[in-house]
């Protein structure tokens, strides 16, 4: 049988070491291709490079490993990957991540490595994106490769739900709390409350940095965030029909009748 | 009776003819903040900036009202406007556009128009993205307007429903085909067909033109794409609750028995 044909991506950059883990994983399960932004892409969600133009370049730095850089956004890099690299081939699965940091709750929606993965699967290939609640550059990974491979492996048996990417979080590593196991999740509704930091440049003018802080307002018990207080690594099933189905009954009255 | 604050922001540029109509009808309703992006920001998502600073200056383009631009992206405005230029007060409206161009179906992931409307509604404002089917810099938007209003107008008054943002797509400017009126919409299930167009520069180092082709894959319909072919505005309720919620079983059965 041939091998699956694994897509590696992320948004920390070709050389970070989330990637360079993730590539490690794949390469023992399938036949990897690679194609990553050439610099840091977090925070870029869904951004596509649509008003300027995009490089594409092959890298040698992954031994054995057909690896590319871009210079557009994780999702720009899927889209090069699709309908240039494989010239419209798809793949057997996408994996995005591991992402330095995490991306569970509302940090779905900001996210480089879980828009990567959203862009496969709209492109209806099944696709991960793999986030570890440790935002060093140089963080401890050797706790979740086990469980990395173990969930690429499922979902190359068994695929997943249509229209579906899975938005997986693991807890940092921890001596005294060594992972539980898995929880399929929903994403807790909560939001990030951000702080501006002003200052001024040395020419008198001001400027700012964005920094925030999360806390979870969401009680419910399946949620990411307390599968991952709990040391369960967090699995959410993520769709891109951004539809709210269940409210335009009430809109059809507010608007129409 | 106080008048209602209203934040207008846009992903086309503080000086885009879309949001100078925005301002227009926006005045006749409160009173107006504007503050958007100092440069087109199309296709940004729901990015933001964290990797690097960002400035917010005052701007007296608009007379008689308070209008910041900013470097950063349409989510950043937004949250500039709330965190920074409101102390953390709540408008009681936000409005993002009229974009230059459809952010109906799938185009909603990757609008910086819809995002910043859907990051006000993570902040609990009711919140409405208006977009045009024309992506002229110059589009007709005279056809408009009463409907741009009476949005408004209607929100104001009854709200939206709990962590919703409204989509709303008008048809493009057309003598034979006058608008019909609304349609409460889902998101067409579709996605963009891209081509990358190779050039070199003049190093003889190629780099790549993304274009694409959209083309209506659903055949529901009651979808947005159904409302505008048959010249009705459509709005569809967009959730930022990514989760797959009818997945969960499955994946439960797929990860954990």
């Amino acid at each position: 049988m041939a091998k699956p044909l694994i897509l590696v991506v992320n948004d920390d950059g070709i050389t970070s070491h989330g990637i360079r883990t993730l590539i490690e994983v794949a390469k023992e399960l399938g036949d990897v291709l690679v194609v990553a932004p050439d610099s840091p892409q977090s925070g870029m969600g869904h951004a596509i490079t649509i008003g300027e133009s995009l490089r594409l370049d092959p890298s040698d730095i992954y031994e054995g490993v057909e690896a590319y850089q871009c210079s557009g956004t994780p999702v720009d890099c899927v889209k090069l990957a699709k309908h240039y690299v494989l010239k419209g081939k798809q793949p057997d699965l996408v994996v995005s991540g591991i992402n330095h940091g995490s991306n569970s709750s509302i940090s779905v929606l900001y996210s480089g490595t879980m828009s990567a993965a959203i862009e496969a699967a709209i492109e209806g290939i099944p696709a991960i994106g793999f986030s570890l609640c440790d935002y060093s550059p140089m963080a401890e990974m050797s706790h979740i490769k086990k469980f990395v491979k173990q969930i690429m492996e499922n979902v190359l048996q068994k695929g997943v739900p249509e229209g579906i990417a899975l938005n997986v979080n693991f807890p940092a590593y921890s001596k005294q709390h060594p992972i539980k196991g898995i929880k399929i999740c929903r994403q807790a509704l909560s939001k990030w409350q951000e702080v501006f930091e002003e200052r001024k440049d040395p020419h008198g003018r001001r400027y700012f940095w964005m920094s925030g802080q999360f806390e979870n307002e969401d009680k419910g018990e399946d949620t990411d965030e307390v599968a991952l207080a709990n040391h369960y690594i967090s699995i959410v099933p993520c769709s891109y029909d951004m539809t709210a189905h269940h409210s335009i009954s009430r809109l059809n009255k507010d608007f129409i009748s």
